[in-house]
C-alpha cells in the first residue's frame, strides 16, 4: 500500500470526499480515459467493499421513486448514499435520461447523497465494468451503501447481476405479458422481490403469485428470495424492502457466499478488461495491418469464412510463456 | 471453393433445404458446438448475402403481428422468409417465448417459411454473432428473406444494428415515457420507422411527431428514415412497410454502403470471435494456473487492483509475428 504522500492528488482529493474529483474520476472511467488507472490503483486498497444494492425491473415499476423513499430512510438514520443509474436507453449517443430525472428532486444540498448516471457505451460488459468501477470510487469517498439503478430489461440487467451484492427486481401489479416474458431472468437473478405501488389494485395477487413462483425459482438452501410489498405515495414497506436487503448482506458474509461472489466477479472483471483490450487491438490491425487486412478481403470474397479466419487471427494472438 | 462431394454431410442436407439439418446446425451454433465450424466453413461459399430485415422495438408493439403480416405479402408474391426471433428473456435459463409465440399461428405446413428463435447466451455479443451464423444458414438453405425479431428495447437492440442489412423500427401511438427514454437509441438504428396499430387513436399525431424527430436524428444525406403506418387488425400499410425496406435495399447497392458494412460487420464479427476466445482461455487459466491463480488472491487482498492485475495478465497473451 502506498504512502497517502504519494498518491495521485485526484485519488487524495477522492478519498477525503471531494465530489467535484469523485464525479471527474467517474467521467474518466467512462469515458475509457487512461488517466483513470492511475486513481482507481491509488483508491482501490482502501475500499471496504460496501454493500452494492441493485434495482432491476421493466420501466414504469417507480424505481426511482422507490430509490428517493430508500434515500430518505438512510438518511434519516444518519447512512450516506450514493446512486448510479445505468441507463441504456442510447448506446450510440449516451442518454443520461435517470440520473437527471432523480437529480431534480431536490437533494442537492444534501452531501450524504450522490446521484451518478452512467451511459452505456455500447457493450454491456463495458458499462458493468465501468459501473463497478464507480462504485469502488464511491466506497473510497466513503459512501455507506450504493445503490445501482439498471431501465429496462433483459440484456442491461446482467449488469445488475455482475456487480450488486444484493439483487432487488421491482415489479408492479398486473404487469402481465411483460411479466410473463421477463419472469425466468428475473427468478435468476432476484435475492429479493419488490412488488410496488401496493395501493393499486391487485397487490396481494401479485404477491401471492410471487411466492408460487419464487418456491420454484429458489436458488440456494440458504437463501430463500424475499418479497416485499411497497407503496411510495403513501411510504409503506420501505423500510421492510431495506430489512430484506440487509438480511441479505448478512447472508452473504454468514454463508461465505460473499467471498465466493467476489473471487468471482474480480476473475470475470480482469478477465473482461484482457478481453476488450485485445479486441481493441485486433480491430485496429485487422484494418491497419496488411496481412491481416488480406485475410478480411478473402472473407470478403467468400473464399474464407469468418471463423476459419478467427482461428488464423488468433494463432497470431498466442500466449508466450 | 470445396466440390460438392467433399462437404460435409449435414452442409449437403442444409444446401438441398432439409429443414431438420438446417434446425440441427443453428442449435449447435446457439449451443457453441464445434460440430458448426466445418458446416458454417462449407456453407459460407455458397451465402448470397440475403436481405437481413432486423424488427426492433418495446414489447406491445404488435411486432409478431407484423410479422405475421410481412411473411403473408411475401408468400403471396412466391418469396420464402425465415425468422429468427432473438430472445433475451432470460440470459440465463435460455427463454424461448417468441418463436414459440410465432410458431403457433399455423404456418407449419409451409415450407417456404422457417420460424427459430435463438436465445441468449449471456452476452450480447454472443447472440448477435450466433443469430449472424444462423442467417447465414438460413441464406445456404434457400431463404430469400431473412427477418429477424428482437423482444425489449436497449443493449438487445444492438444486436439488429450488427446484423440487419435495414433496421425497421416499431413503435405504437402513445408509448408515452417509453419512447422518451427510448428514443436515442431507436433514432440512430432507425432505416424505416413503422408505426403500427394505426387503427388506435393518435397515430397521426404519433407519425408527425417521429417525421420531426427523423429530421434531426437522419443519417446521411442519400437515406432519410422512412415513416409508414400499419394496421395489421384490418391488414393496412404493409404493403408500404415492405417498399420502404427494399427501398432501403436498393440504396444500399446504389450508394456501395452495402459493401461498407459487410466490411465493418465481418471486421467485427472476426475480432469479436477471437476476443471471446481469447476470454474463455484466460477465465479458465486464472483458475487453474497456480501463477494466475496467485494474481486473483493478490487483488483480493486489496494489494494488486484488477487493473493493474489486467495488464500483468495482457502481458502474458503478447502477440507473436
Amino acid at each position: 500500500m502506498s504512502e497517502p504522500a504519494r498518491l495521485p492528488a485526484a485519488a487524495r482529493a477522492i478519498l477525503r470526499g471531494d465530489r467535484r474529483a469523485l464525479a471527474r474520476a467517474i467521467t474518466a472511467v467512462e469515458n475509457g480515459d487512461p488517466a483513470a488507472d492511475a486513481i482507481l490503483g491509488a483508491i482501490y486498497p482502501r475500499t471496504r467493499g460496501v454493500p452494492i444494492v441493485g434495482l432491476a425491473g421493466p420501466l414504469g415499476v417507480g424505481k426511482s421513486s422507490l430509490i428517493n423513499a430508500l434515500i430518505s430512510l438512510l438518511r434519516a438514520s444518519g447512512r450516506t448514499v450514493a446512486v448510479v443509474a445505468v441507463d441504456p436507453s442510447s448506446p450510440f449517443s449516451g442518454g443520461s435520461v435517470l440520473g437527471d430525472r432523480i437529480r431534480f428532486e431536490g437533494r442537492a444540498t444534501d452531501t450524504g447523497v450522490f446521484f451518478r448516471s452512467m451511459a452505456s457505451r455500447g457493450a454491456v460488459g463495458g458499462v458493468a465494468a465501468a459501473t463497478l468501477e464507480a462504485a469502488r470510487l464511491l466506497d473510497a469517498a466513503g459512501f455507506d451503501i450504493v445503490l445501482v439503478e439498471t431501465v429496462g430489461s433483459g440484456q442491461v440487467d446482467v449488469a445488475i447481476r455482475e456487480i450488486a451484492t444484493t439483487r432487488v427486481v421491482v415489479l408492479v401489479p398486473h404487469l402481465g405479458d411483460e411479466v410473463q416474458t421477463l419472469k425466468a431472468g428475473l427468478f435468476e437473478i432476484a435475492d429479493v422481490f419488490c412488488v410496488n405501488k401496493t395501493d393499486l389494485p391487485g397487490a396481494d395477487i401479485a404477491q401471492r403469485n410471487l411466492r408460487d413462483l419464487v418456491v420454484q425459482g429458489r436458488k440456494t438452501e440458504e437463501w430463500a428470495t424475499r418479497i416485499v410489498g411497497t407503496s411510495t405515495t403513501q411510504p409503506n414497506g420501505i423500510d421492510a424492502l431495506w430489512e430484506a436487503i440487509e438480511a441479505h448482506e448478512r447472508y452473504l458474509d454468514a454463508s461465505g457466499e460473499r467471498a465466493r461472489n467476489e473471487r468471482q466477479r474480480l476473475s470475470t472483471e480482469i478477465v473482461g478488461l484482457v478481453r476488450d483490450r485485445v479486441g481493441r487491438e485486433l480491430a485496429h490491425e485487422l484494418e491497419h495491418d496488411p496481412e491481416l487486412r488480406g485475410l478480411l478481403d478473402q472473407v470478403i470474397a467468400r473464399s474464407l469464412d469468418p471463423r476459419a479466419a478467427a482461428r488464423r487471427l488468433r494463432l497470431a494472438v498466442r500466449r508466450t510463456e
